[in-house]
């Protein structure tokens, strides 16, 4: 009897899916035929289309957070990943596991120079902790299989790292010798128990100190922990400013929030003497300012590293809460609160204080604005919810983010709280959330302006601004239309003037399914 | 007397504007701030901004290709880089000149890994042939000018190269030397005499052959001479497949246009004995095939090269004409005829018989789809014209080239024909177009599908289309509604679903200033 044969398309395919992979977030062109038909011929894969890959690279990462396993983007050559690398850049920031199917030319037709043709590689290597070209059909179901493992770092946890397999279109149409099983994921490294005793001899001094946490810190297994290691010592717990992942509300540990300007981290900080990294960066200024240090920390304050990014942060905080002997202690937890708000115009706080009124059981919230961020410490006493921040600073990202979280969690509502200026960089994500039918509900925070570049202008002592420099910074002419842009694209919405207004807007959405579009005007 | 002081931001502004840099199109960001700041304090500089960086560096690549000289983008560190990737590749393709300036951190900041810290310089050498990082405010404006001579490889002729300058930004706030006048360009090489002579020897025999054209050698001066040479010794002249910019219609040289598909091209040069390269590459597949050479050159032709890219065209078929005693003869050129269409539907041949008729004196036509480039042939007949292609591939670019062409001819009406895919990539570009009142009027060829992948799909021999492979091809699912999405962002427009509606639409627009959006339901 004859072996069925298939091609290096379905090969690869095949492989991704029996790998777990099982979304596929498509801008398909001519190189990626094969693909597509491969992607037919699999049911166990589900193909969604974007119409532009900012969209595709930004949901891949708001799914990969939310699953903890990645989803695979099927790009178009260079010019396609380069429209998805503002997003890759976040998702790299934020540790979302993620495969990237490049098409590219077969090797043997680059010599032409065709028009589409250019360094696909050199782009890759800006965000991929592993990429791959020149597979051949035989290999290309074993590079779909390490593409995989690579982009799962380590167990267990949610975190990961981008994978870039750049495929010639000539490994996809020939034939391969069919899919391979993926490698078992290595387990996070262990913390030397060295490390920890030295964290415990310092928090048991019973000085000020603060354990900073992010990434696999953020799990909450690990705050459970870092909650009894607080108990115990009286030490702080703060995230970093923009934690890609962290679920939050009433039952959740109490944690702090870094805040975003220097000054602001380093007043944070004001007396604490030791500061405690846990699958944390040591802190930041976001940029760099004329006269103020790019490290906000307090001169007295020592920085000791408890987990590295890599290291298993869980374990490592487990050990410590056991050295401390922190096992049996209450933990702080937010409790829920009746959360109230008046009457009034929609501002940033007031916005806020709506937003946390009506926030769902289980709302997954996306955000890459200010705005949007000003409403976290009130969602705290709302209702069980995640937030996904913008890790990497590229604005864009929250609508493509609360389209892939939605489609990882359909049963979830998921909340986009947009800035303007961002919405407007890849407002094509509602076009895929109308055609999916995906509960997003969306605020766009209309205020018309850049408002951060407003600040930050003040910033440079700047009172006096010119014609030129504020119509850099104005959006307002003309002003967009929020909600007949959304129906353009088959989004239903409407405009919230007053808190009543978006109330009732907020409610509605969520009673429904499918996607809405708010325009808050403030 | 003390002398005046500036830095290094308005040291580099000044520099590029007295070296005739007139446009600086504009995303900027914190880290660009003291840029904003000079450009406010430099009104030679006009400054556009746009919601998108794909609209910034399509813009410039439109503005750039009709003035023969850079206009700047300002971008935001790697994500806003990244973002104008796509549109930096089709400029690079079209030969374009171009200033980018990307925003980044100061040198001394990057060892913190701030979120928005990523390799740029890796992300500029896909596309720019000229690249500098880590200036010093000493240095920024010598650097300046040095990007304006890599821009402008050469003289004379409005080909140019990609210049980024990625500019820390303590080199924009510290204290400058001032402004720098920019360097002279150098001349184009001119092609030896010994290549001038076998060619004519060649074309002398008689038999079969063509001139294919591109780049320098479409420059009108260029074209006239190879029309004397075509009717001295009966060559056929040809231009590439997509053009960066040509300008046709009644008046211009009677010239041929490559078509796209391989076996069209090897149909189009059946018989032909000697190709000759003029500014061009030699014809390539756009797209690697499975039994199909990449190089559809039929095997009785030899190729050979009278003047490459970077040489002078222009003398190189001025000498050709002379060596040949083609200098009296009289030249073929597009006669003006009556366009006529009939009462009916629109579909791509209807749409682009009604252009041709309606296209006014002057218009520069910019498309990037296959229903625009459809309209090409019948508008040599119309009105003289210039015609902007895709030279890349990347789709997306018709409309924010149209942007940049306006800015840059504001007494010329300017078309742009989109397809429907295409035209979601980038639509933002409406905003700037409304904002600046723009004499641009889209045409949106709304087929509600990627229709040349349904093509390319049935030519892999796949008769049965599974509903996955449909679905990736389908836009129509909701159909977006291009007339609201133009109205969202301060365009009118209107839809046509005959040609006398289009026609009229059509006329409506050119005769009012400011833009409009035209939706051809086909």
């Amino acid at each position: 009897m004859q072996q069925p044969t298939m091609n290096g398309a379905q090969a690869l395919i095949e492989t991704l899916a029996q790998g777990g992979v099982e979304l596929c977030l498509a801008n398909p062109g001519t190189s990626e035929m094969h693909l597509v038909q491969a992607l037919d011929q699999t049911p166990a894969m589900r193909s969604v289309l974007t119409l532009f890959e900012g969209v595709c690279t930004g949901a891949a990462d708001g799914y990969g957070r939310m699953m903890g396993k990645p989803a695979a983007t099927l790009l178009h050559l260079g010019p396609g990943l380069a429209n998805g690398i503002a997003n890759l850049h976040n998702a790299r920031k934020a540790a979302t596991p993620l495969i990237n199917i490049v098409g590219n030319h077969p090797q043997y037709h680059m010599g032409y120079d065709a028009p589409l043709t250019s360094d696909i590689d050199i782009l890759a290597r800006n965000f991929s902790a592993w990429t791959k070209s020149c597979s051949t059909a035989q290999t290309l179901a074993q590079d779909g299989a390490e593409a995989i493992s690579a982009s799962l770092r380590a167990n267990p946890g949610s975190l990961g790292q981008i994978a870039t397999l750049i495929m010639g279109a000539d490994a996809a149409w020939e034939q391969s010798l069919g899919p391979v099983a993926s490698n078992p994921i290595p387990a996070r490294a262990r913390v030397n128990q060295t490390q920890v005793d030295t964290v415990a001899q310092l928090l048991a001094k019973g000085e000020k100190s603060v354990l900073l946490l992010e990434r696999h810190a953020l799990q909450p297994a690990a705050l459970e922990a870092a909650a009894r290691i607080r108990q115990k010592t009286g030490c702080r717990l703060i995230t970093g400013t923009f934690p890609a992942r962290i679920d939050g509300g009433p039952g959740a540990v109490q944690v702090e929030r870094m805040p975003y300007f220097p000054e602001q981290i380093l007043s944070t900080l004001e007396g604490t003497r030791h500061l405690v990294l846990v699958g944390a960066q040591a802190p930041a200024s976001f940029f760099a300012y004329q006269n103020l240090s790019g490290r906000p920390i307090p001169d007295e304050c020592s920085t000791i590293t408890l987990a590295r990014i890599e290291e298993d942060a869980i374990d490592a905080l487990e050990q410590l809460a056991d050295a401390l002997d922190a096992t049996h202690v209450e933990i702080l937890r937010f409790e829920k609160q009746t959360l109230e708000y008046k009457s009034g115009p929609l501002n940033t706080r007031s916005i806020s204080q709506v937003i946390a009124a009506c926030l769902p059981q289980g709302a997954i919230v996306s955000t890459d604005s200010g705005g949007g961020n000003a409403a976290y410490p009130a969602c705290q006493f709302a209702a069980p919810h995640s937030w996904l921040s913008l890790t990497g600073g590229s604005i864009g990202q929250g609508g493509p983010a609360a389209t892939g979280a939605a489609l990882a969690c359909p049963d979830r509502p998921v909340l986009a709280l947009l800035g303007d200026g961002g919405a407007a960089y890849t407002i094509q994500c509602l076009w895929t959330q109308a055609r999916e039918n995906l509960n997003v509900t969306t605020v766009i925070y209309a205020n018309r302006s850049y408002n951060i570049l407003n600040v930050e202008y003040a910033r440079l002592g700047v009172t006096d601004v010119g014609s030129t420099a504020a119509s850099l910074f104005d959006i307002g002419n003309p002003e967009i239309d929020w909600v007949a842009m959304a129906k353009s694209m088959g989004v239903p919405g409407a405009t919230a003037t007053t808190t009543e207004e978006l109330d009732r807007l907020l409610r509605a959405s969520f009673a429904e399914t499918g996607p809405f579009l708010i325009q808050a005007q403030c």
